[in-house]
């Protein structure tokens, strides 16, 4: 008979955005699945950290008021892993930044049996050495890394492309990411990073694109090392804020509209997609073409769309599509991976 | 530290289209994932079964000419329940059969210890005291029960409302499915029943439906229990063969293009779709006008489109969209179950 563990440790650093909901949502957790108990042990942001040494209980609700007053300097990495990897029962680190110098660290905290879910792009889409020193220090303590939502939130993709790999089917092409010339009013609406450069420059669909390589099997060196078209004019690249970026935007909008043109002669529409061609082993991010017809043109808001073709789906891809950022959502995906290794850990 | 069992056991029902595909794959997960060792201990179809008393191993590569020629007669479904139970080590039964006699047998299974996978609509469609019956079936007993594939075949459709309500968000509407017009076409690329009829009177979908409203939470008592458009036309729904269906369906094409033009001259198109509505918990299977810029309005083949309405996504829905049909894929979905299910059961 299967003994069960009573308590996971749950570490979570970072309370922005995500982290704000993933708390929320921890605490549904706590009371709605009362076995294994989940126990918040130790809470960080920038600045500030709450924990006992004792690894008491942190309450869940109050976790972030208490930060604010009793909170301490956040200690060292090596500290923490120190701290998690001497708990009583197994240890769940919830990464909802997305630091570097935490990303660099997942192989140590992995190595010491201390088990990761985050949406952290970094630590997937950094050096392919990364990547490798991450699974395999998993590997050698058994212990479990989900980052279902480090590619468009809440969606399942991660999990579907795993589950057509593992299955046995081939991979022949996938990607798709919405790209919106109305930069300003996607920025307004929140959809952009503070600086919108840093979207239009292609590095977080590459960041994504690397990812889905790696886990369908090539060894992307890093996001950077495949083709990248950055559609912030080159002479605005240099300019020093996000703000001067915006104002100087429009003398660029005809450029743009020639590009929308030229696709509507040819009853087209233009989109910014990442695309992976597995049997030419080909990456790339960039303007593309589409016919009307297609999904990608019924794409709204900040929606993702990922378009799986594989040997099995043949001509008709497995499609996922929907909103591929926001707090709730991104929670939300990192509550499931939590929930699913729950049992790989728990028993 | 968990104890790892070495073996699980598998008993295989049903070699039709999905079951061969799904041989086909065990083999491959057999070799693929070395822990624990996937065993297949019995193989059965309509008129004959092979297993050995011992319980040693059936080649998965020659299971189904051994069948062929050594297969004996079928036991009873106790039978087959009380050998499972005393096999050496935790067991799964894989059902790839749409057999009514073997759903309603599910709790016995499961009340036995024995885990259960399969694309077989009937136990999860079939009355609410079944639903309940195998629920608490699984639960007594610790036993596993995956049934992604019983609604969409291999897309992510079931474990994403799962991940959706676990995670605390709500369901306010989902739905979806394309109807064809094409009847005989359709029947001739093999996307039909048999008799087209059993498409076309709603049934499948309204079973899918079920399945879906029951895992949001709404008790529906069967799948006839809520509104179903039946669009074979009154007049043929009594005639005895699925070829006399299919040579007197032109007589009625007016009246569906009459349809067809009503919707048009508002800009819009027809679909045979089902919905869920939470809040006023009403469940429909029928014809329905949808915008031309709305994702259904690309759907292919025999494509399935479901589209989740929630609180956290708001008016942009989750949408899961691909071949709803296939043997290679809806074993793909039933590998992916098993695949999940063995850290539950294994250690």
């Amino acid at each position: 008979m299967p003994v069960s563990l009573d308590e996971v440790y749950i570490a979570v650093i970072g309370a922005g955005r995500v982290g704000n909901c993933f708390l929320k949502q921890l605490a549904y957790l706590r009371k709605s699945c009362p076995s294994p108990c989940l126990r918040l042990c130790y809470i960080g942001i920038i600045g500030r950290a709450l924990h006992h040494v004792d690894y008491s209980e942190v309450e869940i609700d109050t976790a972030l008021g208490k930060l604010k007053s009793q909170g301490q300097a956040p200690p060292s990495i090596p500290w923490i892993i120190d701290y998690l990897a001497a708990a009583p029962s197994k240890v769940v680190l919830v990464d909802n930044t997305s630091a570097s110098d935490l990303a660099e660290a997942y192989p140590l905290f992995l190595r010491r049996g201390i088990s990761i879910m985050t949406p952290n792009k970094k630590a997937f889409s950094g050096s392919y050495q990364l990547w490798q020193d991450i699974f395999s220090g998993a590997k050698s303590a058994g212990s479990h890394l989900f980052h279902e939502t480090s590619v468009g939130a809440g969606l399942p993709i991660i999990s579907t492309l795993k589950d057509l790999i593992v299955t046995g089917d081939e991979i022949t092409q996938g990607g798709g990411q919405k790209w919106s010339v109305t930069v300003r009013k996607a920025k307004q609406l929140g959809y952009t990073e503070p600086d919108p450069r840093d979207d239009l420059n292609g590095i977080d669909i590459a960041r994504k694109l690397t990812i889905l390589s790696r886990l369908a099997g090539l060894p992307i060196e890093s996001p950077t090392s495949f083709l990248l078209q950055n559609l912030v004019p080159q002479e605005l690249q240099a300019v020093q804020s996000g703000e001067e970026f915006l104002q100087r935007l429009p003398e660029f909008d005809n450029q743009m509209e020639m590009h929308k043109a030229a696709a509507e002669r040819e009853g087209k529409f233009v989109r910014f997609v990442g695309s992976i061609d597995m049997p030419s082993r080909e990456v790339k991010v960039g303007m593309e073409r589409f016919a009307r017809s297609h999904p990608i043109a019924a794409l709204q808001g900040s929606d993702n769309i990922i378009s799986f073709y594989t040997r099995r789906y043949g001509e008709n891809p497995l499609i996922v599509e929907g909103a591929g950022a926001g707090g709730d959502v991104i929670a939300m995906g990192v509550s499931g991976d939590l929930l699913k290794t729950l049992p790989h850990i728990a028993w």
